[in-house]
C-alpha cells in the first residue's frame, strides 16, 4: 500500500485519478478537523459539513447548532466559531452540529466522492492509523491548506501520519510524501517550535486566538476516527 | 522584497494573485529550463516556447527547429528531445528554436502575463539572483512540477534561490518557502544523493536518460538569464 499527500485542495484531481478505491484523510490542524474530532468526542452525534455561510445561515433558522468561522474568525450568526475548545459536552452531546470554515470544510467537499473520506487530526492520529492499516488500502492525505496555498502544518501531519504508515508496511507515493517526511523529521523533537515559523501561527496571534495551538498540536488526545457518510452527508464516529 | 515558491502550475492562480508588479522565474530542472538555457548559451537566437505539440508540428512545417518531448521522450517528428546536450553551438547557433515539453512549456504558458518573466536553472541560478536583486521586485519562483504534482527538484530550486535571495536582505513570503529553504538546506551537501529519492530519476533512469542528471544540478555553468519578451512571444537573453 502507498500513502501520497496532496498539498492544497486545488491539486486534489492530480493526485486523485489513479483510482478511486482510496482513503483519503481530509486535514486541516488549525483548527477545523481538530475541532470537528473534538465534538464528536464530546458527544455530538454528527457534524454536518457546510461550504458556504449561506447554507449554514439556513440551517441555522431551521434550528440547528452552527459552527461558522472565515479568515480565523467566528460568523456573528454561528453558535461557535472554530476553536476545538467550544464545543464542550455540555454544548454538542446528542446533537448534530453544522459546521463551515475557510479551509477545512471546503477540503472535505472536494473529496467528498471518494470511495473512503476519513478526518485526521494530531489528536486521532494513532486511531487514523490504525484505521488505514486495518482497511489495507492506499492512502491520500488532503491538506486543507490556506486558500488554496501550502501550508506547513497540515503537510507535517501528513509526514507525521506517512511515518506511522510506513512503520507498518506502507510506502511513499510520491515526492510530496517524501518531503512531508522529511518535515516531520525535522519537527518531531520540538514541533511547537517548528510550527512558529509558519504563517497560521501568526495569523491567530494576531486575532489573539492562539490558546488552542498546544492542543492542536498534541496528539492521541482522542481515540475516534470521524468517517464521511455518504447517504446523510455527515461526519460519524466509524464503528468498527 | 519577498521570494515565494510556488509548487505546481496548478497554484499559479493562488500565488499571482496579490499584484502583478512581480518577477516569475519559472523553472523545470529535469530537464526544460536547463535545457533551453544550455540551447540560448550555445547561440540559439530565441526559443519559441509552445505548449501543444500540434504547434510545434506546424513550425517544423514550417521549416524551424523543433525540440519537442513528452513523458521524458522525444517526439519522433522533433530535430530535438530535451537534453540540454541536444543544442549543441553547431546546430543553434543563430537559430530560433521552437520549444515544447511536458511540464515547462505549459508553466511559461501559465504565466506569460507576468510583468517579468525569467527560466530558472541550477546552470544560471547566480545570473538569475543578480537579475533578481537589480530589479529590486518579490520574486514567485513557479515550478514546473509534474503534472501539476509537486516534485522535488523545482522546489529544491526555489529552496537554493531564496535562500540566495535571503542573503541580499530578501524575506521569505510564505510556508512554501520555508520549506523549500529547509530542502536546499538537508540537500546542499550532496545535492545528487538527495535528488536520488525523486520520482524523476526513476523516470528518467527507466528511458536511459540519466546522462544529464549531474550538469542539470550543477550551479553556475552559464552566465545568462532568458526572459521571455511579450511583444514576440519567445525567450531571448536579458541585456542589461
Amino acid at each position: 500500500m502507498k500513502v501520497d499527500i496532496c498539498f492544497t485542495p486545488a491539486l486534489y484531481p492530480y493526485y486523485s485519478q489513479d483510482g478511486e478505491n482510496k482513503i483519503v484523510v481530509v486535514v486541516d490542524i488549525f483548527r477545523a478537523t481538530t475541532t470537528m474530532c473534538a465534538a464528536l468526542n464530546n458527544g455530538a452525534r454528527s457534524i454536518i459539513p457546510v461550504a458556504s455561510i449561506e447554507e449554514a445561515q439556513d440551517y441555522k433558522a431551521k434550528g440547528f447548532l452552527v459552527g461558522a468561522e472565515r479568515n480565523v474568525k467566528r460568523c456573528d450568526f454561528a453558535d461557535f466559531g472554530n476553536s476545538p475548545f467550544d464545543y464542550t459536552e455540555d454544548k454538542v452531546s446528542g446533537k448534530d452540529v453544522v459546521f463551515t470554515t475557510t479551509n477545512g470544510t471546503q477540503a472535505i467537499e472536494m473529496a467528498n466522492d471518494a470511495e473512503i473520506l476519513i478526518i485526521g487530526a494530531f489528536s486521532n492520529i494513532d486511531a487514523v492509523a490504525d484505521f488505514c492499516f486495518e482497511k489495507q488500502k492506499d492512502v491520500i492525505v488532503l491538506c486543507a491548506g490556506w486558500n488554496n496555498r501550502f501550508n506547513i502544518e497540515d503537510s507535517l501531519y501528513g509526514g507525521a501520519l506517512a511515518r506511522r504508515l510506513i512503520d507498518r508496511g506502507y510506502t511513499s507515493a510520491s515526492d510530496a510524501t517524501q518531503v512531508a517526511l522529511s518535515m516531520w523529521n525535522e519537527a518531531k523533537a520540538d514541533v511547537r517550535k517548528y510550527i512558529n515559523r509558519t504563517e497560521h501561527i501568526k495569523r491567530l496571534e494576531a486575532n489573539n486566538l492562539q490558546d488552542s495551538v498546544e492542543y492542536c498540536l498534541t496528539e492521541d488526545t482522542v481515540n475516534i476516527v470521524p468517517v464521511y457518510n455518504k447517504q446523510i452527508k455527515r461526519l460519524v464516529i466509524w464503528n468498527s
